[in-house]
């Protein structure tokens, strides 16, 4: 069997680090979305209270956005 | 057959150490976002007990934290 | 051919116990989040009711922080 | 090719009774979590209720964990 | 090279039926969460309704159950 027969057959290439920062986002992409859907159901019930609201929206949305650029560094730690 | 030409034919590479990352961040990144979700909704409703709901914010989305930071270090343990 | 040009041609390194703690770590980290939203939504509705909620919300935390312990521990009992 | 050679050349190593472990704590891990996060929410509200709550919590809590403790023997019913 | 050297040389080892009973105990480790979890949120709301809650809560407690023996059972009819 020559090589290029054997290159042929195994059709997979890729590295591991993209798949790192698929799993990665996966957590963070529904935490951002209860963060923003719970502050939005409570900006609408209480108009009022919307500078108090966003400000915590905002600190929740890059405290759970971390995670998921974590997981875009983290493949160059370990390669 | 050649050692060079059989290494072009295994396209993927890269630590799992990367991926272990990756699946540790799954489950903090909706704790995170549970946590400040549910006291956005609560600042809203009793903007009074603000300092409280502040505290035990901070306090929850720490441990939640805890388990992707240590998903970044236990590759170095197995390793 | 010699094995250490093969060794070359496999790119994929690392330990499956990394990859366990990872899975182990996803349920933890829903389940501190769950924890902590409900409580810190009850605390915000019966501030009086702060000593019993704070005093199962860490008994809850450390019940689910276990699974996620264990699954650092347990890489060692299987290799 | 002397098979230990080949042996250090594949970069992969541990046991799949680990990877079953962390698999299995992944549903007790998010199941503890709401069977805590109920109870203590439904604490807060009817506090004269407790000891209904709290015997139906760990009654929860110990079938959830049972399986997670599964995950743990599993792999020794099948080695 | 004989067969049983290259066996060795792969540093992975284990059965995939415990990886099998892994996955199968996630969703009804989140599913009994969820039963009791409500259950417990039911119980202390309506308190003189506590024996038909009860005997619905572990008839959904064992019906998700089954699922998760059932993974257990399945790697034996595989094999």
């Amino acid at each position: 069997m020559s090589a290029l027969q054997l290159a042929a057959s195994t059709g997979i290439s890729g590295n591991l680090g993209a798949v790192a920062y698929g799993l990665a986002a996966i957590g963070p992409g529904v935490g951002i979305g209860l963060v923003f859907g719970h502050s939005i159901e409570a900006m609408a019930r209480q108009p009022e209270a919307m500078p108090i609201i966003r400000q915590n929206m905002f600190l929740g949305f890059a405290l759970c956005e971390v995670l998921a650029l974590l997981g875009l560094v983290v493949p160059f730690i370990f390669s």
